[in-house]
């Protein structure tokens, strides 16, 4: 018996429109990023794969595109729980500024080492910093957990616990789950399932918006290659993923 | 030390503008709907008391109006938890059939005592009905409790043993609860809190997308009179409650 995970990153947003680096901060969906998480909730009941379950970040543009597919899908009652470890990586003192901007004021180099290197974190986020959430409510109970900045490894030490202790049990106990996440929250898992290395996950980019599933063994391991739903348009996606920041 | 509930009625749904029997078709909001719910998330914002936690019924009218609730006051991020227990009243044969009509077709006498009376419940619904939900997923696990039927007793029957299992323990933990259900549902946790006799529960209507609050003592009963956070308007609303079936 196999069980199925579904991965789908949310859809555009406000900041990803205007080229900022996110992480973080709680930014909404533009209308393009709803009728994204609309399109996908589409694609995942045409697919004959209505989740049972569904897990999501604290962010709302995660939580939008979640509730959007599932309406979209006809699946609103489902049960959903969010944590922050399935959050995007927090992106330190970058967060807010522009992407261009970034580039051109410290060079390809650092920006393309802030942005895919696997263990260089950006430098920390003042706590009083307009773009912090050291006084967000949502991560009162965190205490020293709290990131002020992180790189892809930080990432998969905090989103793996929650993959076990959370929804590993769901696909356990026989449910299709679905996770509603962001690019580095998503690729961390996806590093994980795939085995792939610290070096090569800086090539991987996840497209906004199109439903990723997997076939997991009892090992809670891919049982087959993972498949978008929409192959031509994630090749698209990644694609235009892997060129932001240059524009 | 009080606990504070507060109760929403969900917004203006397709069926009520339609004046059909609802019950436990899962039919969507209306632009109004979604409006009321909105309206109602600022309210609360406004009052400042936002929730810790909410928790819905598995119908998409209550779910849309607390998610559409929750992103006007910013606070999509808190737990969900959604129960059957939580559904409309279940309107048996009646569901899916114009109020008026039905109004007309049996006379007031018998239309008001299965609208209103206590403990007569419509006839049962059959299970190869479009309108039944026999076949639906999402009360799989109910066997013989799924209700084929129900009078406001039933609804209380099934409700309140929710309110002990899963309310009443997030309000003891200290969390800000938020209830977002339908009429009936409410009425009989309103019956529940405030003491309402068997009578004079049929005199009480809950209007839409206004929150109603309670300040709960250590026993999880009121403390103090509950309030509508706009009380001009959720007068005029049970007002408009109490004439349906009337035009």
């Amino acid at each position: 018996m196999t069980h199925t995970l579904i991965l789908l990153r949310h859809g555009q947003s406000d900041w990803n429109e205007k080229n900022l680096f996110t992480g973080w901060v709680d930014v909404p969906l533009t209308g393009l990023g709803r009728q994204e998480a609309t399109n996908a909730g589409r694609l995942i009941a045409d697919a004959g794969l209505l989740p049972d379950i569904q897990f999501t970040s604290v962010l709302k543009r995660a939580i939008h595109t979640a509730n959007a597919a599932m309406a979209a899908a006809d699946r609103d009652w489902i049960p959903v729980e969010r944590s922050w470890r399935l959050n995007e990586r927090h992106y330190g003192a970058l967060q807010g500024k522009d992407k261009a901007q970034t580039l051109a004021e410290f060079g390809e180099e650092q920006f393309m080492t802030w942005r895919r290197s696997f263990d260089v974190p950006p430098p920390p986020i003042a706590d009083d910093s307009e773009f912090s959430q050291a006084h967000d409510p949502r991560y009162a109970g965190l205490g020293d957990d709290l990131p002020r900045t992180e790189c892809l490894k930080d990432v998969i030490e905090r989103m793996l616990p929650y993959w076990r202790s959370d929804i590993i049990p769901a696909l356990g106990a026989g449910k299709r789950v679905l996770v509603t996440a962001h690019g580095n929250s998503l690729r961390a898992l996806v590093k994980h399932l795939d085995g792939i290395s610290d070096d090569e996950i800086a090539g991987l980019n996840i497209p906004t918006g199109i439903p990723l599933v997997y076939e997991l063994g009892d090992d809670f391991m891919p049982a087959a290659p993972s498949r978008y739903l929409d192959p031509e348009a994630a090749a698209a996606g990644a694609a235009a993923v892997a060129a932001q920041g240059k524009k």
